[in-house]
């Protein structure tokens, strides 16, 4: 008799494969779940009468999301608990509360210790987050932080991923692609030092690019705008993989096509200069580069006006119908098919 | 001029030493925190007029907390749910939800994934709880499991560590150590095999210990039966890390002493013989073991008469004043001074 045991390599489903795959069972049956897997956070009702609650949890592990030769350990804090949050304002929300989980090496010192929590404390500090939960293991091996961000959001202004309607403007914060940028230049320096130990690392003063990489913030000031010129945006999600693979999530959840436009897209003159000194086509920069904490959106058309104005704004395109597909108009005037890159932990040598 | 540089190293402040030192700053500003850091979950006012809202967070790390050698990946998943809502239970709450994050090597497959799920969600059916959120990615090595549990108790009925008070009785639930007995068993046959892998391992039908540690449940119905009797325990604490370092905290954080009298511990009689068997002594079995997930609570003197005839709930001592110390009166009638050991998973070779 021959057993044969099914094996199927994760890299083969990839991250966001995995997840859909292994939760494909777990339909929620508690009726104060409004929305389960599947978004920026899941969506409790609590008992409170006007807001939701949200939930969010991330999971960041040495040498696939962070690289301690040039990450400091203050920054990873910070970073971590950023990349949460920005979590929170992906559903127009609030953020209120962290648990955080540690498992590290013996390597490690108490004072290493305390340069992640110092991190973790001024990003609370900022976003105006509690610490109200913590667990801190040992590890066989490197460095896993994993937090859980809580939230709270309005119940009329939650923003899904799956809202936005043909016709809607899409749009995104800031600027696009330039922790990407930081991430390269951090490992070529890293890559040059390995070979000749005795060369200065050159960050050829960049600092936008590495502020990008190694510290860089969630969009709580943009929440705060759109509440106060009173737009709710239809869609939302926040840019930690990249555009393609964002804009891909919200027509996915929608039922829309998308078209962009390539000359709107925002990108900072520092992360083009240095993409085209690297050799490498700012588009992808943006597209499949990751980190950016930036929030993409839609927005009903009703709305223009009251966002046209805002410099820290893009208007980069408007959803279709699914049948258009996802695509950018290109500076030069073609129409080219945006496919889901991407950030895939499981793959090796990612980003691209 | 010289720069020291200061080194502790985490093993010697221990778990909870280094959580109690890395949040000591930590002290939460919403004033939706009822209880921030320092018991089983922390307590949060969600705006729901008659329920708090307790969350709880753990890492599971290979090679510290399981051994894939002995450990299948079902029961594994299972266990880290039962981890989990056991400290739900412990604030006399009810689970309703579960976040998951994962990090694996890619030596695992899609297949193991979906063990470790099935076990997750085998458990999140018996506890009544919703997966509602998770985050999958790679390792450079090994498995690690990061569960936050969220769930829900009455405002009047919340059991916190630091509610007991003098001349209280003392209760655990079910016995105790039998968790602590299968994973010497299940050690002694690794290390046998390791020497000899041509012979097969005797686990002398220990059906009972066996399953204790590696499918233990929470104590759901004990917390149902409370209810039931109308009891709500001044204190309460899940016995997670030995009895010795769980008596401990709640005497910490009540500001109490505590006597316990070893002839009423709760111990199998499974427990008890193959403690003898392998010469390791019975009471190191349940003061220093762990993973038992049994319920350690004090009542009031009034309630003894609801669970007196409770043949699942042991009165195993009562609380005194600070100044008479944590003691245990052995069979002996000698007074043992009681240090709590517990598990330190910063420490090799733990538990003893």
């Amino acid at each position: 008799m021959e057993n044969k045991i099914p094996t199927t390599s994760i890299a083969q489903l990839g991250e966001f494969g995995l997840i859909d795959h292994l939760t494909a069972n777990f339909a929620a049956k508690n009726p104060n779940v409004i929305q389960s897997i599947g978004d920026d956070c899941a969506v409790l009702e609590t008992g409170n009468p006007t807001h939701y609650q949200v939930v969010t949890t991330d999971i960041l592990t040495e040498g696939i999301h962070f690289d301690l030769t040039y990450t400091p350990l203050k920054h990873l804090g910070y970073k971590a608990v950023v990349a949460n949050v920005s979590d929170i304002y992906a559903m127009n929300g609030t953020p209120q509360y962290i648990t955080v989980s540690v498992a590290i090496s013996s390597k490690y010192t108490v004072e290493a210790m305390e340069e992640i929590y110092k991190g973790m404390y001024l990003a609370c500090e900022r976003y105006g987050v509690d610490l109200i939960g913590g667990d801190t293991t040992s590890s066989l091996k490197g460095l896993y932080i994993s937090i859980t961000a809580i939230g709270s959001v309005e119940k009329t202004k939650v923003a899904y991923r799956s809202g936005a309607k043909a016709n809607q403007l899409i749009c995104v914060s800031g600027d696009l692609g330039a922790a990407f940028m930081g991430l390269q230049l951090l490992e070529r320096e890293k890559q040059i030092f390995r070979e000749h130990p005795n060369v200065q690392p050159d960050l050829e003063n960049q600092h936008y690019l590495l502020a990008r990489q190694l510290k860089p913030e969630a969009r709580k000031d943009l929440i705060e705008l759109l509440q106060l010129k009173e737009v709710v945006p239809t869609a939302m999600i926040d840019v930690s993989d990249g555009l393609s693979s964002e804009i891909t999530h919200l027509c996915k959840k929608s039922n829309c096509g998308a078209q962009l436009y390539e000359e709107k897209i925002p990108i900072h003159s520092d992360t083009y200069e240095m993409a085209v000194k690297m050799n490498i086509d700012p588009v992808s920069c943006y597209m499949n580069g990751g980190e950016d904490y930036e929030l993409l959106f839609t927005i009903d058309q009703k709305d223009y006006e009251k966002l046209k104005e805002e410099s820290d704004i893009s208007i980069i395109g408007h959803m279709t119908t699914p049948d258009q597909g996802i695509r950018m108009m290109s500076k030069g005037g073609q129409l080219i098919d945006i496919r889901a890159k991407g950030w895939n932990s499981f793959e090796p040598n990612n980003p691209e």
